[in-house]
């Protein structure tokens, strides 16, 4: 006896309304870092939710969170739907959360139609999505498909100076599973598009193609310091002039591409940080992203160019840390026209995309075919409280992800509809 | 019974050392904050010095430390000695100490020469003459000398959150004395140059006749956190971006000055500072001075149009606060000229100059006949562990003031020489 599968929406809801509730600090802000306690109470409600819905709960070693439906007669290795719940600072409430809760919400929608699905289920929260804490970001993924060891993994040194395995072990979430012991199938991620595109184009769906790729490096800068009012002007090493000419002439190379290439400098911190001390030592971070490999690439070799110039005009010591490199990433193409096939038979509007973040499922694309389904962000904002995206938005982009993972996982009766 | 009063050298240098043990962290890096528990114990060792000398020791409300010596049958107001002993992050050992112990050294001196002051003499260390940890600089002095009242300089909210007087009574040095209760007959205090001029002329002593004009001051912008993968460039309201244009504006602008103006930004903060996120925020600080008003206020007036320029060219919001504000200062020209005239008459070069740095000097300026003596600064290294005068110039510094403040504390009898 089976009925035609639907999302719980208001279930969907209700607990993204409840996730978003925890790790919210004095002020309102929510940020939930990875391995931090505001992420222990964050996977505390999602294991609890995916008990409710009947799932085995797993852990591996690198804290990635797991839930296993194992229907009767199921066979081979699972589908797996997942994203991360751990956010950055002063973070939204969708970013990575919709697509851990609208897997579950896909799971229960299948067991609860009384469906016989050929192949088991999981939904996977993904350890350190978001690298703001430890990186390289993508962290958890990037391991449990094989790209990193987990002794290394678990080495990693934060910026607050904390160690990953002990944050992990602390909260509770360093299990004993080996990453990648559930190898899956397939695997779909639903995502905020975290961009204008689909909002602008009044399009319900992105079906994302492509991922493109992403470069982090530290850069420390040494100077001198000396007196702010004594020393003249032609006589100082400022290494925070020299951090500033780099930010400047970095948001000017960005621009000059082909309106492709982004670059960030997210964090920059000044030492010995008083107000009549000129700067002995700036130390930020540089994001490059490119959806091609070989531009990606020159903006890197520009950057280091620069910063060689720098270093002699301004008498200065630089260094360069690798903190992330990712080249760009192709996802599944039937996958991918799988999504588009589900979203033109609900009648909603989809439209190929290339992902402008980094997602998990660029890391399980390694290990299986993979790709992502976008629904819309207001105003292109994200990373920030701002982020919104419609309960209908999400709801239709969920029966989207139900529609492809029901037909991945091989139900053996389609229902009539 | 007289006999010409000497510096002790030994005692002087000792506890030049010692003091710059005071307020070390596990790194070995100096840091003695305004009204730290570092500061309370550099206060101690200096009030336990006075004491040993003889003095009176007195604490005002403010928390300026004052040692007082008291000839029989000396007379009127005292002629006061001084300087700070608070420092930067990571501070050189000889800035503002240098002053403070000469100043015991001085009064020492003609203690035990058993000369008969017609004066009394007081040494003083001002409170948060850095500004560091609490803005405007030379706050005790200029609480002391009337122009800032305690109660407000109390209130004062540190860079740390801490409030002025409540860390001032936590650590003992809240005192019962209405700043301002010694009135000087007249002020000098030793320093050092904290520039390269006195070393690269190969003068021994500076008769300092002004102290440059300062203004500090507090710059947010406020832009729009962001996505720095999906957020394309033209949309972006970075505000790092927006502070790096004013920094290197702010360095070109000085640099086109006269040589004269300097400009500075020795912190700069990111918000919420993740390496994927478009800072939504960044504060820094502005340091400018000249020694001329009127360029002063010219490079305040550019900065404020600077910062309306990249307001509107960035589309990100720009609010400006006040730190501190000090127009330039002449000194007593009487007192310069007495300086002058000391160094000479001890066979030592000497020339007047204009201190680029501001100092408690410029503030009792106010109060009564005030000026300064500066020694070399090698390389023109300040506000650095690299910070250093030989022991020899010390002493010679500490010399010219023994023979300033014997006369202006009238000796009724001149000692054959």
């Amino acid at each position: 006896m089976t009925s035609p599968p639907t999302i719980d929406a208001a279930r969907f809801l209700d607990r993204l309304r409840a996730l978003a509730g925890v790790g919210r600090d004095a002020q309102g802000r929510l940020t939930r870092l990875a391995a931090s306690d505001a992420d222990r109470a964050g996977r505390d409600a999602v294991a609890g939710w995916m008990r409710e819905a009947g799932l085995e709960v797993r852990v591996d070693r690198i804290g990635n969170l797991l839930g296993l439906w194992r229907p009767e007669g199921a066979q081979g290795d699972p589908v797996m739907i997942g994203s991360h719940i751990d956010t950055v600072v002063d973070a939204g409430t969708y970013d990575g959360c919709v697509g851990v809760l609208a897997g579950l919400a896909v799971v229960e929608a299948l067991r609860e139609a009384g469906g016989r699905p050929a192949h088991p289920l999981a939904v996977a929260a993904f350890t350190n999505e978001e690298g703001v804490r430890y990186a390289p970001d993508m962290l958890g993924s990037l391991v449990y498909a094989g790209g990193l060891a987990a002794e290394a993994a678990l080495a990693t040194v934060g910026v607050d100076g904390t160690v990953l395995g002990e944050e992990l072990s602390r909260i509770g979430y360093a299990g004993p599973h080996a990453p990648g012991f559930l190898r899956p199938r397939a695997y779909v991620e639903l995502h905020v598009e975290q961009g204008p595109v689909l909002e602008r184009e009044g399009t319900a769906i992105g079906a994302v193609a492509a991922v493109q790729g992403i470069s982090w490096q530290e850069v420390t800068i040494e100077g001198a310091a000396n007196h702010a009012g004594t020393t003249p002007m032609a006589l100082r090493r400022d290494a925070g002039v020299a951090a500033a000419r780099v930010v400047t002439w970095l948001r000017a190379r960005a621009r000059a591409g082909n309106g492709r290439s982004v670059a960030t400098v997210g964090r920059l911190r000044l030492e010995p940080e008083a107000i009549n001390v000129i700067p002995a030592r700036a130390v930020f971070t540089v994001d490059l992203r490119d959806p091609d490999a070989g531009r990606l690439a020159a903006l890197e070799a520009d950057l280091a160019e620069r910063l060689d110039q720098v270093a002699r005009a301004e008498d200065v010591a630089v260094t360069v840390r690798r903190l992330a490199r990712f080249d760009p990433v192709a996802f599944d193409p039937g996958l991918v026209r799988a999504i588009e096939a589900a979203a033109t038979r609900r009648g909603l509007s989809v439209r190929r995309m290339i992902s402008g973040a980094g997602h998990d499922a660029q890391m399980m694309a390694r290990l299986c075919p993979a790709a992502m389904i976008f629904v819309p962000s207001a105003g292109g904002i994200s990373h920030s409280p701002h982020e919104h995206t419609s309960e209908a938005e999400l709801v239709a982009g969920a029966t989207v992800l139900l529609d492809v993972v029901r037909r991945l996982s091989g139900p053996p009766e389609e229902p009539a509809e």
